[in-house]
């Protein structure tokens, strides 16, 4: 009797440590590892809480750090739930500082929503998630309770928040109002009864607010997951859409394909365990067999599948292999590039890129190669000399049949 | 033709410079003068804000001297409007810190709206008086609304308060819904399209406010007029109920009477130029025969008379100087009455006060005296020997027939 008690206790224990080291891969942080211990012995599920700006549906490999997170959940039983702040969506920017964040109509909000689903389950179980819209409590709210909500917090708190501390020190204006938006994020985790709150490192201090808001009401504390911030193709600055150094989920399988062709061997491994949906023994495995020899072009190959596959379709996976190849023409791609850095400034036509990246001797020679058709810029030919290409960008150059670069534009 | 326009002109700037003399009357501060006289040209009637707080309906002399002003406003012809601030007093302190300011019900704010008509009307014209109610506007403000309000300041700019500077700089904490009740009070002035916003020196912050949102939504801004607070009846501190040095509206007769003719004759001035319905001509005269030798116990019981007259009626006023002729027994309540300080700690004892303000050669005479019947505490025999007096207050003590004190109780 005493035995089989401990026996099943340990069998517990031991399946919360395997849910937890699944939960924690890529993680950058975990608040408080011993509560989410306690939450997960219950064994109900758990009420997961990731917000989502309503004015991008755009979607970039960056946001689904996030997303392949709450997968991890879904696939261990959690009750996933996908929060559109569209509270705030629909106020914008009212100090009229911050001209990308106009008002949303609700009908933006619905479409944006939309694109969002469409994106998402690509992902995401739909059957396992629940799409929210804080505007649901925040519209009943009013004035008084923002009030009594923000009665539970401390101008001095506030300004312990990494950015308002350095805009105060720096007599840059802070808004009121911006005091009120981690607030309303804490109070969307009282509503929504989340046991844990995903975001990324960056959301740090709002992500904390739940759990403070949430003791407060009585109710016990949120734990908190922090996703990194994915690196763009680059593999320096934080993927985003402005920077162009994106992988977009809408994108073509071509593109999401030869993107990921583009990227640098170490990038790779970091995209491996940020977003392959490959278990942590088969990447394993995979890095063992290209340590001991195999072309690690096969494994950046299986990722660009993995992605056009997922995004796309397994057929389109196979199309865009095979287009990859004949572009590149079989075999021709070596796995020894030699990568090379150019300060690319406001941008640099693609001529001068060639000559500086010594894959011809001159400008003149370069451009007469690109007017031969000898270029190919990620597999493409070329035909525009002056074609301008930017900073915080990787690109693969080949010219000829030989001359190959792997050009990180800075 | 020429010479007439200019006459009229004439006449119109002495009106305006009249107005503004009898508006600035005991006045500590007008911002800013020319634009009040600008809106005074326009010869419209200006819309007049003063708002009260709907907890504490228990009137002194000191919330009446906002009342005075609001008056001379109607006697020239402006609107004026009496705001219960019954939102926030709705909501009391939602941080709990502040047990002297729990929610009121709506029930309550309807009481003491009631109890405020009963009282200021004994001031205000009811017919030139609107009274409103915050609540009408910011409860369907909304938590969004509230949000867009917020987004018009800045934190800095709240920093700048006198009371927030200093508890920032002393790590005491501020709540952030101490930040909105400013902005509240400014959106106020919005919604009641405001010309001039009257309160206490104290409200400095919040009156700018109102300029600064009224300006923000495209309105000429109010005026901002603010008057002194009321000394006490020691003369130093500000009347408040709290430290007991107050005059009560709502106080009988006899005490109206008696504690007015207890004030020093500096104070007495004090109280004309802020108190008295007589104009600043008269109390000038006034003042004039009491320095060519006039007993200034005269202008104490024309005050006193006033006061009682105003808040009960000239009969009571009549009523009141006979029973404290009669009390202090007529005519034998010298006008050269010593002035004594005696530091009352925590409650000095009634013998021991008579002994320190050397009413008596000995503590044990001054028990004697009492037992006797002997001694009056502002023209009431008093019995009780261990009676304590409290700081912050000023007794006129008679022992015998012939010795007077005038006693501060610091």
């Amino acid at each position: 009797m005493q035995t089989w008690t401990v026996t099943l206790l340990e069998m517990h224990v031991e399946e919360i440590s395997k849910s937890i080291n699944l939960l924690r891969r890529g993680a950058a942080e975990l608040l408080i590892e011993s509560e989410l211990a306690e939450k997960l012995k219950t064994g109900r599920p758990l009420r997961v809480k990731a917000g989502f700006d309503p004015t991008a549906p755009d979607l970039h490999l960056g946001h689904t750090v996030l997303l392949n997170k709450m997968r991890h959940f879904q696939e261990l039983g959690h009750h996933v739930m996908f929060l559109i702040g569209d509270f705030t969506g629909m106020i914008g920017d009212p100090s009229g500082k911050n001209a990308t964040r106009p008002p949303l109509t609700r009908e933006q909000v619905l479409a944006n929503a939309a694109t969002y689903r469409e994106q998402v389950f690509k992902i995401l179980d739909p059957n396992k998630t629940e799409i929210l819209f804080n505007s649901a409590w925040m519209n009943t709210l009013g004035a008084d309770g923002l009030i009594r909500l923000a009665a539970q917090q401390t101008v001095a708190r506030m300004l312990e928040r990494d950015d308002f501390a350095k805009r105060y020190a720096n007599e840059q204006p802070i808004s009121i109002h911006e005091f009120l938006y981690p607030l309303c994020q804490g109070y969307d985790s009282v509503m929504m009864k989340a046991d844990i709150e995903l975001g990324g490192t960056d959301q740090r201090f709002n992500l904390l607010m739940g759990r403070e808001l949430q003791k407060h009401y009585g109710m016990e504390p949120q734990c908190v997951l922090m996703m990194p911030l994915l690196e763009g193709l680059d593999g320096i600055n934080k993927m985003s859409k402005s920077l162009g150094n994106y992988i977009g989920v809408a994108e073509s399988p071509q593109e999401i394909f030869g993107k990921t062709m583009s990227v640098s061997d170490t990038l790779m491994w970091r995209y491996y365990e940020l977003l392959s949906f490959r278990s942590t023994n088969e990447i394993a495995a995979l890095k063992a067999e290209i340590e001991a020899g195999r072309n690690p072009r096969d494994a950046k190959v299986m990722l660009a599948q993995e992605f056009v596959a997922r995004f796309h379709s397994p057929k389109a996976a196979e199309e865009a292999l095979l287009d990859f190849d004949a572009r590149f023409r079989k075999h021709e791609l070596p796995h020894d590039i030699p990568e090379v850095r150019i300060a690319a400034g406001s941008g640099l036509p693609l001529f001068k890129v060639i000559q500086e990246a010594g894959l011809t001797a001159s400008t003149s020679e370069a451009s007469r190669m690109i007017e031969q058709g000898a270029v190919k810029l990620n597999g493409n030919r070329v035909e525009d000399r002056a074609q301008l290409l930017h900073a915080n960008n990787r690109v693969i150059l080949q010219v000829g049949k030989r001359k190959f670069a792997a050009v990180i534009l800075e």
